[in-house]
């Protein structure tokens, strides 16, 4: 039997909220499991690139990613907010890591090929292009992988990469040693059927359904690259994917979980 | 017979010059030695601080670390500089893995008591406080850290260290278990009898021509804690310390050796 592993996202307004991080992060090192912790702070660099004068743009969800946004994005996620995360599970007694992609070479990624859009410095992760073996060694002495959104393609370039698309293919990368539960923990409790209501949780989401609900307008945004990574990652042998409120983390009960 | 190690700190004009900074990874990632690289980062630091409007204060050589400070001092040090050398390595084959103080808690450090001159969020690294242990470990299974001037204190509090500081200690700190050469590089020849002028090397420096230089002003501001740092590590087991230009790193007849 393989052992148990948690690939937990967190994101959205949680990253930038001090007493929900911090909430957040107690609940986590509490866990017995375990984890691999992926975060984004898309608000944070934004905020950042305003105070310096850098216009943020987006497409579908994703930033579009010049030398200065770079710059910016490998500031704020691969420093500020990836260090905060660290020292904070460090005085939890989690012996946290932080790393980028770059780092131990555990994410190699492509340059997106433009196609319509320019993304600019953006990174596709590729299948097999996740370093398992390291991040399974850096478990086994002792150490929590903290990952942020920033990947290299091997060349000297940093690229900006989806911290949920990091988070999917992490957990199915880890999938060939270990059972993994996958997380996207964020300000929401779960798929909503009423995005304006949190008692409208979608207790479980099938691939059709969730076809039909971005059809009709009820998922959208920044909701649909975390579906569409969560189903990936579901038809690739990761066992149970949950989205879930960040305060939930430990409920089991909780959230939205999806079936294949 | 303990296996050699090379602690090998980069800081000064090196660091936001690309060129410069270019050949010097090139160069190290050529040596046959294993290593550990730290870098500092003052000038970009210094520069986003300015784009900013945080106001910069030093004394002594070493800058006053308010928290808006800190946060530009890890965005700095721990991505911009740290992920961009982690990924110039990695594309020459030198598996790098960026790190902190706070990661894999490898140096946890004190804020410095005020005496005088409040110097803010700056942490002083006690002997011990370096996990000589797992840095070993992380070389074994073939990677190459690669460290940051910022620790932690272990209480979630992120400080600002001193470059020079940190490779003093993690060289002392792995001197238990290998033989270590500590190299400073920079952007000039070696201690300099003439500041001016870069053929006045001082090929060997013992303490107490540096004392003597000290008081006559021949060495001052930033190259004072460079070799309080060196010296003290020359007393702690440390086999040689080598003070050079970035680009002698490979050529044992450069620089200002130090001796007891």
């Amino acid at each position: 039997m393989k052992q148990a592993l948690d690939v937990i996202k967190i994101g959205g307004n949680v990253i930038d909220h001090d007493e929900e991080l911090a909430s957040f992060i107690h609940a986590v090192s509490e866990r017995s499991n375990r984890f691999i912790l992926v975060h984004g702070g898309g608000k944070l660099a934004t905020s950042l690139c305003d105070r310096l004068n850098i216009p943020t743009e987006f497409s579908g969800g994703r930033r579009i990613t010049d030398a200065a946004t770079l710059e910016v994005a490998v500031m704020v996620y691969a420093g500020q907010v990836n260090k905060k995360i660290v020292s904070m599970l460090q005085a939890r007694y989690k012996n946290a890591i932080g790393m980028s992609g770059a780092d131990a070479n555990i994410i190699q990624a492509v340059q997106r090929p433009v196609a319509g859009i320019n993304y600019g410095l953006v990174g596709d992760v590729l299948p097999g292009n996740v370093s398992a073996g390291i991040l399974s060694l850096l478990m086994k002495i002792g150490l929590t992988p903290v990952l942020c959104p920033v990947t290299h393609n091997k060349k000297g370039q940093l690229l900006n990469t989806n911290a949920d698309t990091i988070a999917s293919a992490v957990a199915v990368a880890m999938s060939r040693s270990y059972d993994v539960k996958l997380y996207y923990c964020f300000e929401k409790a779960g798929v909503l059927n009423d995005p304006a209501d949190d008692a409208s949780v979608v207790k479980e989401l099938d691939h059709d359904t969730y076809m039909e609900m971005k059809k009709s307008g009820t998922v959208s945004s920044g909701m649909l690259p975390k579906l569409d990574n969560a189903f990936a990652a579901l038809q690739q042998n990761v066992k149970e994917v949950i989205i879930t409120h960040a305060r939930n983390i430990n409920n089991i009960h909780a959230g939205t979980r999806l079936v294949s």
